[in-house]
C-alpha cells in the first residue's frame, strides 16, 4: 500500500474524509481572521480549533495512542497531514503543526518515562504548546549547526545554559522548550551538544521579542529567546549528555517530512483555487482553462504536486520500515519546498490582481510558504548534503579503482 | 551615449550623484516606518519627503520644465529613476512614482493647455496626487482591455459615467482620476473608449475600500472605486472622444518602462545587500562569497541586473528617438518584472532566516515586487503580444511565399 | 512493495543483479561501436546481443511467459527496464526496446490467438522485429492524432490502405508493422480509425528512406513509409474495426512509462559518470565534488532522479492494480522526459570539453534523449491534456455551484 | 549610436544588407553539405566560400584595413558578425570565425611588425588558417588556466616546448598555432606563461587526432596536439616572455564577444524558422501561432534574443571606448551561451519530429551551440568570476565599515 491509496485501507480512507470535512467546516472558515488581522493565530483560536478537533476525535494524529494521539505511521500521516494542510489552520487545529509535532516525535523516541509523563502527555493532549530552540542569530548556528554558540556548563549539580536563540517558533506562550547547547566532556560523556528541557517559567529564559517575519502562520510567532545563567537540574537533560546533534537528526528527518506533507496540502488548495478560476474566468474570448499559457501553469502545478506526493510517500514508506531515510527526506524537502513555492506562485499569477489581493488567501499563502526554502535546512545546505552523500555512495559502490 | 554612462554627460552624472545621496540620506531611513507599520506610506510622509526633494532641487524629474520638473529624456530617466528606486520611498519622494508619473506623461502629451494648467501643474509641483482608473474587477477589463464594462453616455450636455474599477492605485487622497469608459458614437467620433478627467470631489465618484494587497508601497493604496451616474462636463474629456485605447498606449509604453527603472533600482539594492552579506557571513568554514552556490546566486543576480539595464536602456533610447518602442518596452517589462523577482528572491535566500524577517527590508521588497508580474500587463499577456508581433513581422519580412 | 525495494522480493533482486551484470559485461562494451560509427545499431549487433541475453535467461522481460518472456508486472519492469536502460544498448539486448516492447503489449491485450501465434510469438522470441506506423508528416497526424490522413477502404473483401507515415522507428528490417488508418463505417463498426497488421513484404508497403535524425539509437532507424493501395485481408485487422484510437491508448500509456524506465536508467548512468568525474577531477584547488556549483548540479540530478523514479513507480503500481493511469503516466512522461534531458546535460557540463567529445558516450546520450520530449506526445500536448483533465476532475468534484 | 541602429549609419546599414544577401545566397545553401555529411566543413568549402566573400568585398570584417580587412569597430562587428552567424557557414565564409578571428585581434594588438607581416597578413587575406593552443586535457589547464602543464625552457638560444593540448580548434590544416606554455624566469622576465608562434611544419608539433565532438562546425576540427621538444627561435615569442596570461585576457574578452555575436545570429535564424513554422502549421484547430504554449516559446525566444543583443551591444560599446569590459563580456558570454541554447531548443520543440530530423538544419544547430556553454570559459567559471568581481567592487564602494 502506498499513502496515496487509502482506499486500500477503509479505516484510513474514512479518517481522511473526516479530516477533509473538518478542515472545510472548521479550519478554512477561521482563516479569514488570519488574513484580516495580518497577525499570528491567537492562543484563543488555537484552543477553539483544537477543542473542535478533539470533539471530532481528530486531535494529535501523529502522537502515540498511549498519550491520546492517533498513533499514525508516517505513511498514514502523509494522508492525514496533507489533508490537514489544505488549510493554513488545519495542522494547528489537529495539533500536528510545527514545532509541537516534531517535539512529540522526539520525546517519544528519546525522553525518559518521567519526561514523557511531564512533557509529552500535556503536549499531545493540547493542554500546552512547546518550542525547539536550536537556531541562533549570526554568527551562531544557522545553516551550519557546527557554529552553535549557546553553551551549558556543569555547576554545583546543575547545568547552566547561556546563549541567544532566534526564530524560535511558538516560543511566546510555550510551556517549555527544548534547548540545544554546546557541552564539555562530562562524567564520561563526550564533548558535544546536549538538549535540555527548559520550562518557560525558568527565570533564566526570556522571550526578547517576536521577530516580525514574512510568514505569520505560527501561533506564538518566531521569537528571539535569551538564556542567561539559566539553571536546570540534571533530569532536564533530554536523552544523554553530548548526543544533541544525533537527536537533532532523530527529530529533523521526520519533521521535515511532516512539513512537506502540510505544505503539500496548502499547495493542493492553491491549485484547486487556480482550477476553479480557470474554469470560470474568461479572457481573450476563451475560458482561462482553454488558453495555452494557463494550461501550462495548471499542468506544471499538477506535475509538481504529483512529484511532491510521490517523494513524500517514498520517504514515509522507508521510515515506516525503520530506515533513517536521511537522503530521501532531504531530497523530498528540497524539492517540495521549491515546488510548493512554484505552485502557489502560479496560482497567484492565474488570478491576476485578485491573486495578490487579500480578498483571497493566496497572497497569504505566498508569504507563508516562502520561508520553507530556508527553514529546516536551506535548499543550498540540503543540496550540499545530497551531493556529498551521492559522491560517497558512488565511490563506495565502485570500490578501489 | 547610453544611459549607463552618465560620465559622458557631467550634468547627468552630477544629478545621479545628488539623487543617490538624497536616497541614502532621506528615503532609506524613512523605510523603517513602512516596514514596521506594515501599512501604506502616509500622506504626511509623502509631503515630508517631497519637501526635502524640492529643497534638493530633485522634484519631478520626469515632468516638463515648464511645469517645474526636470524635463529628463527617457534615457536620462533611466539613470535617475533607477537611482531613485534604490529605496522603496525614493520614487515617491522625487514625485516620479506610479501612477502620478504616468499621468504627468499622458497629460503632457494629450491634455489641452487648460487641462494642463488645472491638472498637470499642481501634480508636477507635488501639491496633489492623482490616479488612473482603468482596471476593473472580474468580469471586467483586467488583462484583456477589450472587456471594459465601465461606460459613459451623453446626457444633457454632460457625460455620465457608470462602472466599477479596482486596484486603482493611489485613489484614496487623490485630487482627481483619469477614468476609462466605453463610449458610443458621438458627434462624429467613433464608438470606443474615452478617457475622462474626474475630480475626486465629484459626488458620482466614491472610494469603496482600500483593497488589502500583498504590496503596500503606494500612498493612497489600491482602491476599489465606484462611479455612479457620475456627471462630468465636455471639457473633462481627455483628448478626443473615442480615442481612449490609443491614449492608453501613449501612457502604457513609457509607464511600464519607468516602472522597470524604479524596480531595477530596488533589485540593485537587494543585490548590494546580498553582496554585503556574502562578504561578511561565514558558514562551513568560508565566507559565503567563497561558496559556489552563493556565487551562483550572486552571479545570476549580476546577469539579471545587466540584462535588465540593457533592455531598459535600449527601449528608452528608441523612445527618445521618437519611436513607440511597443515591442521593446513590452519585452523589457516582461523580462525585468521576472528578473527583479528572481533577484530579490535570491537576496532573501542568501540571508537565510534574516532575509524573511523584517529586521531587514528584504521581505518587504519581496512583497512589493511580486505584483509587478501582474500589474501593467501580466507576463502572459505581454508574451502573447510579443509572439503575435514577431509572427506578423516575420511574415511581412518574408513577403508572399 | 514498491519498485524501489526489490530487496523485499529476493527473486526480483536477483533478477535485477543479473541484468546489471549483463548490461555491464555485454551492453556497455558494445556502445563504443555506436559512438564510433555515429550510425544506428546494426541488425547483426542486435542478434549478437539478444543471443547473449537469451543465454542469460534475460530475453523479453515484458513479454508474457507463454511466449517465452519473463512476464514481469509493470512494477517489476520498472526495476528491470531501468537497469537495462543503463546502457543505450541494454533494452535492445533484452528485447524490451521501443517499438517492439509496446507492440508486444498491444498484441497481448488485443490480438486474436491466431495473430498472437503469428506475430507475437516470433517477436517475443527475438526472431523478428516490428514497427508501429502512426505518426505522419505535416499536415497529417503528429501531436494531434485527429489529423490522421492515412485511410483504408473496404474493397472486394480486403482493406486497402493508402497514406504516408514517417518517423516509423525500426521500420527498415521489421517483419511487419501495425498501421493506423482512418476507416469509414463498416459492417456495424463506427467510422474512426483502425489498426492493421501489415507484413513488410506486402507490395503496397514501401520504406521510402531512413530519416537522418538527431538520435540514432534505434535499430532499423526512423523511416518514412509509404502505403500505396496496400491490400490486406480482414484478419489483418487488429482487434475491431473503428477502435484504433482506443487501442492507441492501450498501447500508449504503458509504452510511455516503459520509455521513462529505460531513459531513467540512462540518466542514472550519466549521473554516475558525473559523480565519478566530480570525485576525481580537480580545479581551483578542490575536487569538483567539493565545489558548490558542481554540488548543485549533482544534487539537482539526484533530485530529478528520485522524482522520476517515484513518479514511474506510482504509475506502474496503479497499472498493476488494473487502472488506466492515463493521468499519472502522462505526468510521469512529461516530467521524466525533461528531467532526463536536464540530468544528461548537467553531466555533460560537469565534464567540460570531455563531455561534448565522443571520448565518452555522454554527447551521444545528449542526442538520444532530446527527442523524448517530442516522441510519444510532445510535452506541450501532455501538458494540455493534464490541465484539461485536472479542470474536469476538479469541476466534477465540486459539483454544481 | 548603438549597434542596433545601423540605419543611423547608412554605410553600416548597406554593409549589413550586403552581408545578409551574401549569407542567404552563398552560405545557407552550402549548409546542406554539412548536414548531410555530418562532418566538419572541408578546406575546399572554405576556399570556395571565402573566394565568394572576397569577390563581394566582405572578407575579414574584423581585420585591420592595413591587412585587407574591413577594420570594423566592435559595435560594427556586432551588426556584421550577427548577420554572418545567421548561417553556420557565414562566419567561415567571411573569415571572421573562431579561432582565426581572435588570433587576428591578438596579433594586431601584441605582435611585432615582422610577426604581423608574416602571420597576420596571410591570415587576414584568407590564404591560411591558424589555431590557438591553450586548453589541455585533464589534469591540465581546462576551466582553471592556472593548471597549465605545457612548459617551455630556454636551451641553447631557443625555446623548447613540451606538452599536450586538446580541443585545439582548426589545428588540422592550420599554418601555425599560438601555443601557451609555462616559462621560468628568463632574462629579467618573471616566471609565468608565454605565448609562442609555432609553425605547423615544426617537427616538434604533431596533430595526434581529430577529437570526435558533438559539434562539427569548425574547419580543421577540434584536435589533440602534441609538442615534443618543439624548438622555436626567440622571435617566436608573441609579445613578451612571461606575459602569456595577460595576453590571454587581451584575446579572450573580445573573442568571447564575437562568439556571442555569431551564435546570436544562428539563434535568430532558429527563431525565424520557428516563426515560419508557427505561422504555417496547424494543430488542435489553430495555427501554432495562435496556441498559448507556442506563443510562450516564441515570446521567450524574442526576449532572449533582445537581452542577448542588448548585452552584446553594451559590451561592444564599452570596448570601442577603450575599456576592457571584462565583467560585461563575461556576463554577456554567460547569458548568451545559455540563451542561444534555449532558443534553438525551443525552435526544435516547436517543429516536433521535424525539428530533430536532419531534414532541417535545426538539429545540427542544437549540436553546434551546446558546447558554447563550455568553450571560452564554462558558465560556472564565468559565474565564479562575476560573483567575485561584484563582491570586490561592492566592498570597495562601501569603503571601511
Amino acid at each position: 500500500m502506498t499513502v496515496f491509496d487509502p482506499v486500500l485501507d477503509p479505516r484510513l480512507a474514512e479518517l481522511r474524509d473526516r479530516v477533509r470535512d473538518f478542515v472545510r467546516d472548521e479550519a478554512i472558515p477561521a482563516e479569514r481572521e488570519l488574513v484580516d488581522s495580518g497577525a499570528e493565530p491567537t492562543e484563543e483560536l488555537r484552543r477553539r480549533l483544537q477543542a473542535a478537533a478533539a470533539s471530532a476525535g481528530l486531535l494529535s494524529p501523529t502522537a502515540p495512542r498511549r498519550w491520546g494521539g492517533l498513533g499514525l505511521s508516517m505513511s498514514e500521516q502523509a494522508v492525514v497531514l496533507t489533508e490537514a494542510g489544505y488549510s493554513l489552520l488545519g495542522p494547528l487545529a489537529l495539533n500536528c503543526a510545527a514545532p509541537d509535532e516534531g517535539n512529540m516525535h522526539l520525546l517519544h523516541r528519546v525522553a525518559t518515562p518521567e519526561q514523557q509523563e511531564k512533557y509529552l502527555a500535556p503536549l499531545a493532549g493540547g493542554a500546552v504548546r512547546s518550542c525547539f530552540a536550536m537556531t541562533e542569530p549570526s554568527p551562531g548556528a544557522g545553516s551550519d549547526p557546527s557554529m552553535l554558540r549557546t553553551s551549558a556548563h556543569w555547576d554545583g549539580g546543575a547545568w547552566v545554559v547561556n546563549g541567544r536563540k532566534w526564530y524560535i517558533t511558538g516560543a511566546d506562550g510555550a510551556a517549555w522548550t527544548i534547548c540545544m547547547a554546546r557541552t564539555p566532556e562530562h562524567a564520561g560523556s563526550p564533548a558535544g551538544a546536549t538538549m535540555f528541557l527548559i520550562d518557560a517559567d525558568n527565570p533564566g529564559m526570556r522571550i526578547v521579542r517576536h521577530i516580525d517575519s514574512l510568514d505569520r502562520g505560527f501561533v506564538g510567532g518566531h521569537c528571539e529567546v535569551l538564556f542567561t545563567d539559566c539553571r536546570v537540574p540534571p533530569e532536564a537533560v533530554l536523552g544523554e549528555v553530548g548526543r544533541g546533534f544525533a537527536y537533532a537528526q532523530v527529530r529533523l528527518a521526520p519533521a521535515r517530512l511532516t512539513h512537506c506533507m502540510r505544505w503539500l496540502g496548502l499547495a493542493q488548495r492553491a491549485q484547486d483555487m487556480a482550477l476553479d478560476r480557470a474554469a470560470e474566468r474568461e479572457a481573450f474570448g476563451s475560458r482561462l482553462a482553454d488558453l495555452g499559457m494557463a494550461q501550462q501553469m495548471l499542468a506544471d502545478n499538477e506535475i509538481d504536486l504529483a512529484a511532491s506526493r510521490a517523494l513524500i510517500a517514498h520517504a514515509a514508506w522507508l521510515m515506516d520500515r525503520g530506515e533513517r531515510a536521511s537522503a530521501e527526506s532531504s531530497i523530498a524537502k528540497t524539492f517540495v519546498a521549491e515546488a510548493v513555492g512554484r505552485i502557489v506562485d502560479r496560482a497567484v499569477q492565474l488570478h491576476g490582481a485578485l491573486g495578490v489581493s487579500h480578498d483571497l488567501p493566496l497572497a497569504l499563502f505566498l508569504r507563508e510558504v516562502r520561508p520553507f526554502r530556508i527553514y529546516d535546512g536551506a535548499s543550498e545546505v540540503h543540496r550540499m548534503s545530497i551531493a556529498k552523500r551521492a559522491v560517497r555512495r558512488r565511490t563506495a559502490a565502485r570500490g578501489p579503482q
